[in-house]
């Protein structure tokens, strides 16, 4: 091991890790390795942050909520001070503009998921509380022990798995989190990771409340999350790393709530077309384009019906793609999987519009592609024209007439989301009707005349969906206080003494303001006696 | 296959199945089987059930909710109307006593939970409409398509797979069911499936809500649930069974609730002894012997702290096990099951104070069973003396002291319940805190003196808890609105024209007494434009 690889942090204290090798991330806009190297933890290490994080887990529930709340407040706080040393490591790392998407969006974003998760922690609007006087029975949401959070590579803030919504997520319902730093950029975690355990010093939370490891092997990744004494797990990535901690959690009885794949498909009717053409060219573009397409809801695949308002926009599009620089991609392996998957969908029999698919050699990068195939192709091989192809790609597919577009969607796989766009006269109605009763069971969130990028921190927000698209389609990983309970069991008292009830659940309303559904009904005020 | 063998109902029909073999149910008070018999659908059968239910889904999204409150309130005077017959039914095939407990309690609490679950559809309890005005995004829980329920054994009404909780609770969410009927007793789940079909067409709804197939294959019972087809599974009954279709679910990232196995700890302190020691020693006879012990959230393991209180508390019970009748178990397995893990915990060292262990010829009946161990042997094989012996049977774990009776709950796996008894002066209130705080993280349900069995139908009830006892912490199987979200998906309906959303997230409150969270706010008001 490389005598200068980077110490992990565990039990409170930045040690040596027990390592089995190190790795570098790479600098997506030069292809060159940055310097620090981060060490391949052995299981020896998930072992000491599982057992200090179960030890953790007791005391955090012996704590008043405004402890926890206060460490979440300092830690927003520690961001935005520690701001410009994190854009920089993130840029580094990722290739992400610097402003406005890191020091502007980002960052601000993150800040704000902390104070919100804060207001949740004070106010316990995750909490549920349901009280049942004739029964005797009360019931709310708790904490359910430690969590693993898996972030993703194309959020280094604010799904960061040491400062992002997991994390945020998790610790608002008070359970302590072993993160899992995502391998392209660990610099950017480390410096998150030493804010947060500034706020836990400062703030007086147990030392293990916030742990971080930078990788571990396959299997050690899976007893991890299977192992008795993880509570749950959060993870946002690939399909293939994803599915494989899944089974070892789903073996084990362990929740594991995981966001892996999605096209989030967009139908554009002929009508919407001829109506506003050239708003809708834009708002696709960039959407599509944004990022270099690297949103968990980039717009991967637009449904058309033939005719000539979608062969117009089909050129308008490919010129667009043609002429437009192509970005910065995260990382080499993102590079790579792009090219894969748009050789896939080629071979497939997909046409290209825009795009050689060429990677360049001295930055992480793929020209802007553009595929088409018609429906009939779509649906003799849905499975595979739903590859996603992560970046700036796009799949095209031209159905010959609207019964055939209800179809594709018909054959999708679950998606985060699903747009529709129709003429704003109302002209198109029906077309409506037939196109939302098959995407609406297929998506978590069904957008109107909108492109799906953006997703709004609301306690409307679903930033989920059916399978593939995340593991159960009853949960959000957005959205506050909704996020939150994911982390949580139920729990019910059942006769359990007055002066024993958690706060939540006594006669009187813990805050004053706290909404609680008392015999039937949702009231901020006191059980009356 | 015997020409009087039953049909099956599938798309409306009741039909000749594709069978693969037959079976009969056995009387349990007599071990002599019943004349009618059943077949074990292939995979034919299967899938024409999900093609049936699939086509129904789409059907039911359509229909005023109205036409589905209609349905269970029909199904639910059916049951009345033919409540003799269902009685008797369940009587040949449990031996549960028809009088008080089929006639008088288990088939009206079946009644009223279909009851409450109409209230829930019309009023849309179970929808959580949230309403953000500002970022104009709006979600509510909907129907996801298909559920398969399995019914277990042990409830032939309430946790009927064609009457019971899951059902009734997977018909609120807009869900058709495939009812796979519970082997032991087929004919009332027959019986049954006639008046919810019957209730199916006297008010209009898709022929394919309700089906019934009687037994598959293990391997098409999970070809069943990991159909893309399906939407959901609800299961109650053997762990081993419930986890071969686990499997198969989350392979498919399909969810599935399960009720497994729980032994349901109950701890009673020196102090409550002294207290109290009779009213106890009757509260926890009664608890373990009702039902034969059959019941989910049966006391099957009391942990005391050796000393007088807790020898006088055994030798009481001892007393009360050894006399009192055995009774009728539902069924040979049951009989034979309860025999096994009565063998595997005297093999593992418990010390039997009650009991001969064996089986009566001419009768599904063991006699009633007390086995003791002290802490020090639990805590050697926690695994082990964690079988659960389901039925008339329980373990007596003696620990040392306090702290060891604290790490034998520490030690524990997740149950549906954990009952602590304390003195009601408040004299061992730390004694309390220690227990309630290794107690509560693994179980669904915490109670204080009181016992478990008995789970009122109650919007704060928790019949759930962590794994093993069920499959997801998050859920509970019992109490409305609240078990009916297991079946529905989150949507979020982002930017969506107004005339295009569900009734439940509208500006005006469809009911006018719906409760909705507008705007970080729990209101039955209309939203305010």
């Amino acid at each position: 091991m490389n005598s200068e690889t980077q110490p992990v942090l565990i039990d409170g204290q930045w040690r040596e890790a027990s390592a089995t090798g190190s790795f570098q991330a790479t600098n997506p806009n030069t292809r060159e390795q940055l310097p620090p190297h981060f060490p391949v933890s052995s299981w020896q290490d998930c072992d000491a942050a599982l057992a200090a994080a179960s030890a953790a887990a007791v005391e955090l529930r012996k704590l008043p909520r405004q402890k926890i709340a206060n460490f979440l407040l300092a830690f927003a706080d520690n961001l935005q001070s520690a701001a410009d040393a994190l854009v920089e490591a993130a840029y580094a790392e990722t290739g992400l503009a610097k402003s406005p998407r890191l020091a502007d969006v980002e960052l601000p974003r993150t800040v704000n998921q902390l104070k919100l998760a804060a207001a949740a922690v004070v106010n316990g609007d995750w909490v549920s509380p349901v009280i049942d006087t004739k029964a005797g029975i009360r019931s709310c949401y708790e904490s359910l022990g430690p969590v693993c959070v898996f972030g993703p590579n194309n959020f280094p803030f604010a799904f960061n798995s040491v400062a992002g919504g997991d994390f945020a997520a998790a610790i608002a319902a008070g359970n302590p989190v072993i993160a899992k730093a995502n391998t392209s950029h660990p610099e950017t975690t480390r410096l998150l990771a030493e804010q947060a355990f500034a706020a836990v010093e400062s703030s007086g939370l147990p030392a293990a409340t916030v742990q971080l490891i930078y990788r571990t092997s396959h299997d050690d990744g899976a007893r991890l999350v299977a192992d008795p004494r993880n509570g749950a797990t959060g993870y946002t990535g690939s399909r293939r790393a994803g599915l494989a901690l899944k089974a070892a959690a789903d073996a084990a009885g362990k929740p594991i709530y995981l966001e892996l794949s999605s096209v989030n498909p967009v139908v554009i009717t002929p009508a919407a077309l001829k109506e506003r053409p050239e708003d809708i060219v834009n708002e696709f573009v960039t959407s599509a384009l944004m990022g270099t397409g690297q949103f968990c809801t980039n717009p991967g695949m637009v449904v058309l019906v033939a005719g000539a308002e979608s062969e117009a926009f089909v050129n308008a599009v490919r010129e667009r793609f043609s002429t437009a620089p192509a970005g910065t991609l995260l990382s080499p392996a993102v590079a790579d999987s792009l090219s894969s998957s748009v050789k896939t969908l080629i071979e497939a029999g997909a046409e290209r519009l825009a795009g050689d698919g060429s990677s360049e050699p001295n930055r992480c990068a793929v020209s802007n592609t553009l595929l088409q195939c018609s429906g009939q192709q779509f649906l003799q091989d849905p499975e595979t024209f739903q590859t996603e192809a992560f970046g700036n790609a796009s799949l095209f597919v031209v159905a010959d007439d609207l019964d055939q577009a209800a179809k594709v969607i018909d054959s999708l796989e679950g998606n985060l989301t699903g747009c529709l766009y129709t003429a704003t006269d109302g002209s198109d109605e029906a077309a409506y009707e037939q196109l939302a009763f098959a995407m609406t069971p297929r998506v978590g969130r069904l957008l109107n005349d909108k492109m799906p990028t953006g997703v709004a921190v609301s306690a409307a927000m679903n930033h989920g969906g059916p399978y593939p698209a995340t593991g159960h389609p009853g949960f959000t990983a957005v959205g506050i206080p909704t996020s939150i309970s994911r982390f949580a069991k139920l729990t019910s008292y059942d006769n359990v003494r007055a002066d024993r009830l958690p706060c939540w659940l006594a006669d009187k309303n813990p805050t004053g303001s706290t909404w609680r559904y008392i015999d039937g009904r949702w009231t901020q005020a006191d059980v009356s006696n």
